[in-house]
């Protein structure tokens, strides 16, 4: 492909993202919180407006080990640098994060799996409500299943353009000169599909909530941006190479 | 405070939210879309679903400049380190990321501010939907705005405990022995306060969309956090002090 040249190419941003059901989405608004703030909510009951969740509540009040209840606080402790090390330490990371870019084509170089490991095991470093970890990361290597998922995303994306998101959307990304063709799903060697968990099930298969699960995964998305941006170098003047990692948000099917 | 010792501190993690609005959440699903798919949706649907984008669009179809479409594509480029060095960094930065805790005893030791700006300089770095940077970071130092702000966390707090987020979610929480006081409020000596913008304003003052908005903010928070644990030290061994920051992510009232 003619664009595709080794210094036409970084790590893809552009978050598209699916939903495989039409989960009700109305909410069950509770009445009578007291005082001035009574249109104040939290996102959390999106989380809890499967109401299965509600009705397993009482059963599950007593299944946490009371014995738990006396473990002692961990005093936490790192480095500190002093402060001139530690302006100088953020103002590199800024300068290295801030070289990064969101790019539509994508070199086909191979990248150590052991780097992608790593640059996965940080991003589930990420806090999460309720320490749930609601994510699910997926490494795709074999071109087959990169080719299937190519095709799932541009039917997708076409809906989007041309009638889903409407004429609104377009028009704003028109500046952007993006379409539904996604080539680089082909030639990235490695697709990283991020899927949020909306629950988890229990050791005895009941479901558990994920609370501010999208939240939590975007967060974790943040951090593996970080990562994949880490192992490049901060000079960006005799490179010869490009970075050949995509990376999606999608939603698991559930 | 009994907890306050330089050895009990860190970032906090534990999002916690607000939404100030009420705004209607049902969606007006389309209906007709071809094949198989039908059930799914993106997710930007939901920014949409203030109905006055959707009779603006007509009117600002044509505002874009044509003249942009001749722009070339710019050719990125970046370092890439050899298989080794790129395995030995990302290595490293999973080890750092792995050391950050979320805490609940924070120190009140200061930090330089042009840290502070060099961590959401980086932040912003973070991509967004169709690059609207839907995000705003307010860094909190006075005491008597950090107290105001610890109020109003905490009334909010108290309701979610009490009777908002229901006996599931006390339950859930009850083994990490959380509650609705917040005493790093108050002793945190910076508060960086982020607001997502549901949207945003034109030159003309008309309402743009900010696609996806929710999940480029929480994004730009794990990018925030991946900063806030660089210029922290990868070992934790000879530590004499803590991190004073605490971040929140909150929805920006409009």
């Amino acid at each position: 492909m003619f664009f595709l040249t080794p210094v036409l190419v970084a790590v893809l941003c552009i978050l598209v993202v699916w939903i495989f059901k039409n989960a009700d989405r109305n909410i069950q608004r509770k009445k009578g919180e007291p005082g001035a703030r009574t249109k104040s909510r939290a996102w959390v009951d999106e989380d809890l407006r499967d109401s299965t969740y509600l009705h397993q509540a009482e059963e599950d009040a007593d299944e946490w080990q009371e014995s738990e209840e006396n473990v002692e606080h961990i005093p936490f402790s790192h480095t500190r640098y002093p402060e001139k090390e530690m302006t100088k330490r953020s103002q590199e990371f800024y300068e290295l994060l801030n070289k990064r870019r969101s790019v539509r084509f994508i070199s086909n170089e191979q990248i150590p799996m052991e780097v992608i490991d790593n640059v996965i095991k940080a991003a589930g470093t990420a806090p999460s409500g309720a320490h749930t970890e609601p994510w699910t990361f997926v490494v795709v290597k074999d071109p087959d299943v990169k080719h299937e998922i190519r095709k799932i995303v541009e039917e997708e994306e076409e809906i989007n353009y041309m009638k889903r998101m409407g004429h609104r959307w377009v028009t704003d990304l028109k500046k952007l000169r993006t379409n539904w063709i996604k080539d680089y799903l082909d030639s990235a060697p490695v697709l990283i599909l991020i899927f949020k968990q909306v629950h988890g099930f229990a050791a005895n298969g009941k479901k558990t909530v994920h609370y501010y699960n999208e939240i939590s995964v975007s967060i974790a998305c943040g951090i593996l941006l970080a990562a994949l941006q880490v192992h490049k170098g901060v000079t960006a003047q005799h490179e010869t190479s490009g970075h050949p990692i995509c990376s999606r948000v999608m939603e698991e099917a559930v």
